[in-house]
């Protein structure tokens, strides 16, 4: 099955203790995009400035990611620039340059409308809404947001979600938006609201998966070789979409599978900066660390006679 | 088997969003004795005042914690006071007082030295090194710490790790003490240094195991009765080092299943202030959250033919 992806294109300027990168390949829906490559036929849409270089949609199409609908917009593309310190988990912004972003305004081909599977990388939860109202039947609507949102668009967000098959957010964003630091909590409340499923992303500790069914929790691949945080939520979404696609099966025990997936590539994009660990990647490297995982999460029940 | 924990004994006071308590049972050892003794034979031996009140002994007494070994110490208790706000991962010390603790000189009685399962609870590693040198022979030594040790007695706990068998560690001290903000790298560091393993406990995101064999996550509860969560690292340790003496295996898969029993009893102990969730708790309760632990950290393998 066939994957869309609807979010930001941009050109990143990031520090980290390991290197300094001007301009490089960034934006949520381009790591969603190529993370989903890995795994399902996936079209991009987002906003590409005159000043895009050529290289990166070259890139792009050699993961056989479908750009032709991307929205060649006249002017500077997105920048952000930021860097991280000594604890990773920060990210700290020195400055954000929407540019062209502010004249995007999604819009689907007739071809791309009844496209099965869909994430809706972060973004402008008005634009995220006009995406949906042009998909016919989809079978998956994933959305990511951010704080800025949360802060700036609360109502639509809860919109949003009433509309989604899964809301993605980090344990940082369902505390803001449910006010409530106990993260169980505040995904019980956003259920309440009429989301469907969430998942909490937890970078280091792992990902959180509630919906009315269960709960589960993933473990994170114990990475040692963080290089660049950048765009690890985004990989995440972008590979549970593309892995739920190429399975074809929104069941419970899928998504639990799909999270894993999705926790496993981002664990990869963060070793490199930008996108450059997933121009060297390979399928089987993906399911050797799936499988180191499962090894990590394993116990077993307890024996009749430890409870004599 | 049978258990010995070595540790302090406290009268807290404690405000939380959910209550403002004074003088209540407290302290590292008490909270790891009432744990371990859900699962086997425990001795308690920490310093009190002469102002312990009788009910906390009748209390430890009643759920057959051996106190005969308790080192009575004229003058008062040792006696911390802290606060919790909106997010309880973080305790705010108002007061320590020490008072008789700075007398503890613990002396192991001549027919408790062979005990085989030792959980040496947070104390001041001097402390701890003096008691395993009058054990005989013990099957496991648990060790605990915290970050007032690890500033000002980081030498003596380079020696604690070399003797004990597993190292329990919040995820701030091993960054702090491995000097790195990846938890991964810090245990290995850890490891490196002598140390056979090493439990790092993360509260809220669960608890990870660490040893040259391998890596375990451990999920936590999905907690969103948190009162209080003083003690909960104690009562981790000592449900561990009860769950170890029960079962007498101390195989890594056994590891795994004692770190979710630890992780299984400090998310009941949070339920209430002090130990007055403990005194409710029955067993078969622990037993229920233990499965609906494994059913939350449950995920199955991919299929074959997701990866075509």
């Amino acid at each position: 099955m066939s994957v869309l992806i609807v979010g930001t294109i941009a050109l990143d300027s990031i520090k980290t203790p390991f290197g300094d990168k001007k301009d490089i390949l960034g934006g949520s829906a381009v790591y969603a995009a190529v993370a989903s490559s890995f795994f399902a036929p996936t079209t991009l849409i987002g906003p590409v400035g005159s000043d895009f270089p050529k290289e990166h949609l070259t890139f792009l199409q050699s993961r056989d990611i479908n750009c032709n609908a991307l929205h060649k917009i006249d002017g500077p593309t997105f920048r952000w620039h930021g860097y991280y310190e000594y604890d990773m988990n920060q990210a700290h912004t020195v400055d954000t340059q929407l540019n062209i972003l502010t004249k995007f305004d999604p819009v689907i081909p007739a071809g791309l409308r009844d496209t099965p599977y869909v994430f809706l990388a972060n973004l402008d939860p008005e634009l995220q809404l006009k995406v949906i109202a042009q998909l016919k039947k989809p079978k998956m609507i994933v959305a990511d947001t951010m704080n800025f949102w949360i802060d700036s668009k609360r109502e639509v967000l809860h919109k949003l979600i009433k509309q989604v098959d899964l809301m993605v957010m980090n344990d940082g964003e369902i505390r803001q938006f449910m006010e409530t630091p106990n993260i169980p909590l505040a995904a019980r409340r956003l259920l309440d609201l009429g989301c469907k499923g969430v998942i909490v992303k937890k970078g280091e500790h792992g990902a959180l998966y509630f919906s009315k069914e269960g709960h589960f929790a993933a473990p994170s691949y114990p990475q040692e070789q963080l290089r660049d945080p950048t765009g690890a939520g985004d990989t995440f979404g972008g590979a549970l979409i593309g892995y739920l696609a190429k399975s074809d099966d929104c069941g419970p025990e899928n998504i639990r599978r799909a999270v894993v997936v999705g926790s496993v590539m981002a664990s990869f994009n963060v070793e490199d900066f930008s996108l450059d660990r997933m121009k060297s990647l390979k399928p089987k490297e993906v399911r050797a660390r799936f499988e180191e995982i499962r090894k990590c999460a394993c116990f077993s029940e307890l024996a009749e006679s430890h409870w004599e």
